[in-house]
């Protein structure tokens, strides 16, 4: 079972990370990029665990270690 | 147009900031896990264009400044 986590920063939080890149990107010549966020992506693989299992296990590590549900939100896809 | 940017870390290169993580999820007893691998994942929203130029401009715009293709690989999808 593989686990699929997005953690992005929540739309009314600053991300300063992001706009630095929509810099340089500007100054690259990429001028139609009107908003770049950035946030994290982790490939999860899990052991001998059913789907609904995952499901909740996923949940819990991003609530406890993957995500700071204070500022960003999470999302996550099982899979096999 | 929106793009959807995933930066992962090549299978033959080592993910030190995973295996940290990993660590600490085994530490709060989430022992089902394997492995863990942590890229980037970006939303960019664009101005003005087709599909068509969206297309090879992300790609540009991977190729030169949002994935060290030497150790990372990346993956987007268009969308909007």
């Amino acid at each position: 079972m593989k686990a699929k986590v997005y953690v992005t920063i929540k739309q009314s939080v600053l991300d300063p990370q992001g706009v630095a890149v929509q810099g340089a990107l500007h100054s690259l010549g990429f001028n139609e990029v009107e908003s770049l966020r950035i946030g994290k992506y982790m490939e999860i693989e899990l052991g001998d665990v059913t789907k609904e299992e995952a499901e909740g296990r996923v949940k819990s590590m991003c609530e406890k270690l993957l995500a700071n549900t204070v500022v960003e939100d999470y999302r996550y896809e099982l899979e096999g």
